[in-house]
Order: structure tokens, then C-alpha cells, then sequence
């Protein structure tokens, strides 16, 4: 009687662990996820400031998992965990379950401001990047055709909420492309003239890394033409832009890296959960009380080493997805779990052409070396060799022209006969 | 003083117009398109079918036209053309003529049923090929789910309605992908066991190419598994499929491939019409009465030659967009215009790997010699080096694997919290 693994999620976590249990023997596994790709996450900013295109840092989870005949794939929502039972019922059907990993990931966090949604989109689908280069794009075409200085001024500001990695990759990428990138394709304005805040709520951005690293990279975005204000916190957002306490700023554009908060699939569990959400999780990552249901990647919360609890980094979720399926066909050898140990790969953040920061345990580095390390590793975890190709073309042709690739708006809305459906609020003004 | 010409419409007439007044002394030239790019549409149907992505097959018209300095784009929409006082009213502005080119195109027409637009997306923009694409790609998903083999059946259901090359090409992708390059990624379903129908009223399929041509091109799609259903008028479209008179097929996907109108920009000058919209012009391509109002591409009807009236191909509105630029700088210099001549450059229609069909004058042929030939004339015309480049890679990567490369289906809805937002009829079940 085989044995059936159910997998919540496709991100690192999920399908590494996948990989592990494909192909195994009287092993079952169906996976499934809301999206029907595998994203490289670290990567989604770039697609977001145009540099890259989906398809460079996405891949259908089929594809990837095509060779394992024992893995079926579902695009769906896992919308109840029926413990008792063991069944997963979803939004086709339900799954029965021997053991069940949970590898669901995190969404933002608007700190009770769900409203904030609308003005100020976060990073982590494709979906959502794309929101974000149309929006800075339009921003742009809109500061041309402007008249009103005051407005073109506004339209010609961006404001990135959140000093981490993302708020730093992304306020550096509009410092490059307004400084270098878009300089000679304009005729009304002077795309160098564009007013880029990082707000962090922390009294320093890039709160993970060594100090010093995080004083240089501050550094470099001033030389990009980014303003970072620390000790700042968002207290209000708009249409028109953010409030500080009592400063503001207006912005036609603003873009959300502060905050996450665990996806809820497993709360009815009833596992203990910390502040943002996270599932708690023994050494062996199963959930006390729950020995069949492992969770894995940004989901968990693993406070069993000297980084307590791990951070939701892509080379931990990879790490844990790997262990928990060795847990698994362990058990099913009748043999002891071994603890999970995260093997420190370090953190990168960078800021644009030649500047990065890396750093390793004691290690730290930064400028062109942290830069081209940076580049190596993330083409090498890419999905497969095709995408490292492409990727590795696409920025060989930017780094020698400073061009970006894909700087298209497509309309979200797709109709011509616009008023033959109901209500629309994607309605654009610019039906194409 | 400076000779003001307004381009409004950045395709193939547009586009090629704005090249050559471009940096010519006393000219300053404005070009106005809803979108922000130059869509190379020949190949709109690879994006549709996941085997090229938006970055591959269009170029932002800022970077094809940042070396003319005396060229100023504009993202914006034309809203009325004030032939009296020769004023462009756009909605960022008034924008003064002594020249005006109007080169906006078709868009797809229902034959006075716009409400079957929701249930049959047309082919004419980015928003819809990706549009498309979400469709085909989340059919196969739905199938994979279901229980019910009629549901399924349903959802392997395909129709394409019309049989020009557009139709035959999206319909030739149905069949190359379910037939070869899905076969081996699902485990509920035979993808081979999909049905894809032309739906096409006239008595033959690719009724502007020879009658043997089209016989071939018909063996060829039925190979591919397409069922081609001729004499066949469409007499209403809803969300469960296509009734066509006393027949019905059940799909749950219908793609419009069928029928054309004009954009309907400067049908305020009172210009004849033909019965699809397009302004009749003149000779030297302007508007009877008005001969410092020119129109190039899909939207003019141009009747003075062997082809009457020219065909809406990219050769012609590449053509036609040269000769107006030309026939302008003639009148500046104050010799007489010159009459537009087509040069024929015949016509091509794709079926799949190895099958196509090409027609120039009296020479035929089909096949591979076709097909190559077919793939060599799109590169050629592809926007800049880097397209050709990119574009040549991924048909390569496809030609040894079959692989299709952007399968990626995107959410429509960005949003994690949707409900914040009043109505949204883009929402979808699955969000992430």
C-alpha cells in the first residue's frame, strides 16, 4: 500500500521536497499550489523594474516535476487541514493524507491597514510585480504629458516602505534606471530629477546585516539619488502618498517591503503560532502533537539553533523542504528523524550595478566582488539551464547597455467592449 | 519655423512613418498610442500559446525612437480630431498639426454582439494574448481536477472562430501543444484527447490564399487533431460554448479570430467609410478633402491598385507609413506627391513545426521550405537585434524540445486582499 504525501505549496520548500520523494518507492505525492509556477522569489524585483521577464524567473510546476512519475500536480486552494481525519479538502475535491507538508509561504502585512493594499501593492507574485512596473512606468508617461509642475513632481516620486533587502533592491533600481537608464528618452522631463524615499520604521535599514555593510549600502543608494529615512514609520497611506508622524510625503507611487505575515493554512490545527503567524515546529519540523504534518519555509517558525527563529530566506526553505522529506522516507524505514540544522549560505542584498553586500557568518564583502557573487549564486539556484541562459543574456545585454529588457505597461484590462461587463475597477483610461 | 506632424498610432504605419522624419531639419514630430510600446503582431499568437513572452516580440517606442531628437512619443489616447483647426484633442491636452497621420488600426468586431467578447477574447493586443493564454493554460488545469468526465471534456474543448491565418495559427498551436509538448505533464488527463474546432462561415478556411494552398493547410491542421468546420456561421457565443445555427459545441474556451473594425479616430472629419470602418483614401494616402490628413494601416481603405482594396498585412502598413513620411517631405519642398504603389510581398500562414504556407504573386509553396522561410521573414522584421536574438534563441530551445517556454499563467487579480476593493470582477478563486 503506498504511501501518500500530500505538499501544500511549490516554493522552495515544497518542491525540493518533492524532488526528494520523486520517483521513491510505494511513495504517492501530489503537490499542490494556488499558482501553476514555481517562482524564484529573489529574483521578482527585477521583473518588477522591467529588467527581467516572467518567464526568465518562473517555471511551470509540471515542467520541473514532469520526470517523477509518482508526483501529480494540482493547481488549486488547500482551503481546510482536517487533522483527525488526515484529509486535505481543497477547492476540487479532498485529498486523504499519510503525512502532509505544509510549505504555504507568507503575503504582506499592512499592521491592521488592509486598505493600504490598494495605493501601496507588495512583492511576492508575478502577479504583483507586474502591478509594480506598470505603476512606475505609468508614472513616468504620466510626468511627460504633465503641465503642472506640483504634479509632475509627485507623479515623478516613489516612496518604497521597508529597509530589508526588497526595499533596498527595489529603491536601487529606480535610482538606476531614473540615473542611467531613462535619461535620454524623454523630451519634457528629466527622468534624473525623480525623488526616491526608502522609510524604515527601524533606526537602520538592512536591520539583518552587519552594521557596516548596511552604513555602505545606505551609501550607495544616496549615490543613486535614493533618500533613506530611518526611525520613520508609516502612519497613514493614500493616493496621494505617505505620512510620517507628522511629516509627508506626496508620491503617485508607493510600494510596500515592510511587514509579512504567514499564510493561514494549518491554523485549524490549532498549532501554536508566533506573532506574524508562523507555525512553531519541533527539531523535525512536524508541529507538536502532529508528527504527520511537517511545515517548511517561510511558514515555520524553527527556533532550535542559534538562529532562533531561522529567517525567511530562500536557502533555509530549501534546506528544510530537503529534510523534511528525509524525515519522512526515514519513518517509513522505521528509522529515528534527525534534527534539522541549517547550514548558514549567508545573506546578499544588492543595490545595483557593482554594488552589493554579502555576508557569511564573520564574512562580509561588498562593491563589484559582492556583486558578481551575487550574481553567480542566484543564477545558479535558477529553475533550469534554459532559464540560466536567458537570464544570463538578458543581464550581459543590460549590464553593457544599462538597458532594461522589458519596459512594457500591458493593461490589465483586456476587453475592447469594456461596458458590456458590469462594474470594472481595473478599468484603465487607456483601453488598448 | 517648424513644421509640426502628428503620428497618431505606434504600429508597423506609425512607427515607420515617425523613422523617416525622424531628425529631418523643420520638422518636429509628435507620436500618440494608448500603449507604451510597438507590438511586432505577427507573433501576438506565440505569446497567446506560451511559446514566446511580451518582452520577445515588443519594444517600448521610447527606445526605437530616443535617437530622433525632433521625435516626442506620448502614452495617451486621441479623442477628437478638430480638422478646422487643425488640433489633436488628447486627454493630457490640445496638440497642433500642420501634418496629421492617422495610423490606429482594428480591433475585433462582434457583428453587433459585444457582450460575446467576455466569452471569446480577440487577438489584436498584449492584455489579450496573455488574456488568452490564462484561459488555455487554466483549462487544462480545471481538467486536471475534475471529476466528471463530461466537465472535462468540455474543458478539452477548444473552438476557434475564424480561418484566416490568425485562427489557423492559434488552432495549430491548440494542436501542436496538446498533441505533443502537454502529453507527458499530466496524470489525470490525455492531453491528445483535446478538441480544437475552426468555425469558419465562408466556404474554405484562408480564403485570401490559393485554393490549394488552404486544401493544404486544412490536411495539415487536421493531423494536429483540429477539425475544420466550414460554411459554418457562429450564431451566438456564451460562457458554455458556441451555438452555430442548428449545431452546438460545448467549450469552455472560444477564441474570436473572426472579423475586424476600424478604430474609429478621425471618423469625425466626416471621411467615407467602408463597411468596415476603414477611410477611404486617396492616392497619395490622405483624405479626400483634407490632404494634410493622411491614414496608413489597417484603418485606411486604399483602392487604386491590383488589390482593391490593399489587405490589412504588416508589408503594407510598413509601406504606407514610408510613403506618407515621404509624400510630407515632398510637400515641404514643394514638389508634387507621389501615388502609393504596393510592392507585393505576398503573404504566410504558420500551422505548426515544419508546416506552413507562403504565396507570392504566382509562386507557392508549403511545408518546411514554407516554414522556414515563414520564420526567417518574422525575424527579420522583429524590432531591434536583441528581439532577433532572444526570439531565435527560444524558437530554437522549442524546435529540439517541443518545449513551449512562458507557460505561466498569471493572475489577473494582484490584490491579497481583495475585498477591500467594492467589485472586482476580475477576482479569482485562486489568489495569490
Amino acid at each position: 500500500m503506498k504511501k501518500r504525501i500530500v505538499i501544500i505549496g511549490g516554493g522552495f520548500a515544497g518542491i525540493n521536497a518533492a524532488k526528494i520523494l520523486g520517483n521513491k518507492k510505494d511513495i504517492e505525492v501530489t503537490l499542490i499550489d494556488r499558482k501553476n509556477y514555481h517562482l524564484f522569489q529573489p529574483l521578482l524585483y527585477q521583473v518588477a523594474m522591467s529588467a527581467l521577464g516572467e518567464g526568465d524567473i518562473a517555471a511551470p510546476l509540471r515542467n520541473m516535476l514532469a520526470n517523477y512519475r509518482n508526483i501529480t500536480v494540482f493547481k488549486g486552494i488547500a482551503k481546510h487541514i482536517d487533522a483527525e481525519n488526515k484529509v486535505v479538502r481543497t477547492d476540487f475535491g479532498n485529498i486523504p493524507y499519510d503525512y502532509l507538508i505544509l510549505a504555504c509561504g507568507v503575503k504582506h502585512h499592512y499592521f491592521g491597514n488592509n486598505q493600504w493594499e490598494e495605493h501601496a501593492p507588495g512583492l511576492k507574485t508575478l502577479a504583483q510585480a507586474k502591478e509594480i512596473r506598470r505603476r512606475v512606468l505609468e508614472a513616468y508617461e504620466a510626468a511627460e504629458r504633465a503641465s503642472d509642475p506640483v504634479e509632475r513632481k509627485k507623479l515623478l516620486t516613489f516612496v518604497i516602505v521597508g529597509g530589508g533587502p526588497t526595499g533596498v533592491e527595489l529603491a536601487g533600481s529606480i535610482g538606476e534606471m531614473s540615473r542611467y537608464t531613462l535619461s535620454k528618452l524623454y523630451r519634457q522631463i528629466d527622468p534624473k530629477l525623480t525623488r526616491i524615499f526608502i522609510v524604515e520604521a527601524a533606526p537602520r535599514i538592512l536591520g539583518s546585516f552587519d552594521p557596516d555593510l548596511a552604513s555602505k549600502a545606505t551609501r550607495s543608494l544616496e549615490k543613486l539619488g535614493v533618500q533613506v529615512w530611518t526611525s520613520s514609520m508609516v502612519s497613514d497611506v493614500d493616493e496621494n502618498g505617505v505620512q510620517i508622524g507628522n511629516e509627508r510625503i506626496e508620491a503617485a507611487t508607493v510600494l510596500w517591503a515592510a511587514g509579512v505575515t504567514a499564510i493561514e493554512t494549518g491554523k485549524e490545527t490549532g498549532a501554536e503560532t508566533d506573532r506574524i503567524g508562523r507555525i512553531i515546529v519541533e527539531e523535525d519540523l512536524s508541529i507538536p502533537g502532529y508528527p504527520d504534518i511537517f511545515v517548511g519555509g517561510d511558514q515555520a517558525n524553527f527556533a532550535h539553533g542559534i538562529q532562533s527563529p531561522l529567517p525567511g530566506l530562500a536557502p533555509v526553505a530549501l534546506q528544510q523542504g530537503r529534510a523534511i522529506a528525509k524525515n519522512i522516507i526515514l519513518d517509513l524505514k522505521g528509522k529515528p528523524r534527525k534534527p534539522f540544522r541549517y547550514t548558514d549560505k549567508g545573506q546578499m542584498a544588492t543595490i545595483g550595478k557593482n554594488k552589493a553586500i554579502l555576508q557569511i557568518g564573520s564574512i562580509k564583502f561588498d562593491g563589484a566582488p559582492a556583486w558578481f557573487a551575487w550574481l553567480l549564486v542566484h543564477i545558479y539556484y535558477l529553475a533550469s539551464f534554459k532559464h540560466r541562459i536567458f537570464v544570463l543574456m538578458q543581464w550581459g545585454w543590460s549590464y553593457f547597455t544599462f538597458g532594461f529588457g522589458a519596459r512594457l505597461i500591458v493593461n490589465r484590462d483586456w476587453r475592447f467592449y469594456p461596458e458590456a461587463v458590469a462594474c470594472n475597477p481595473d478599468r484603465e483610461k487607456n483601453q488598448s
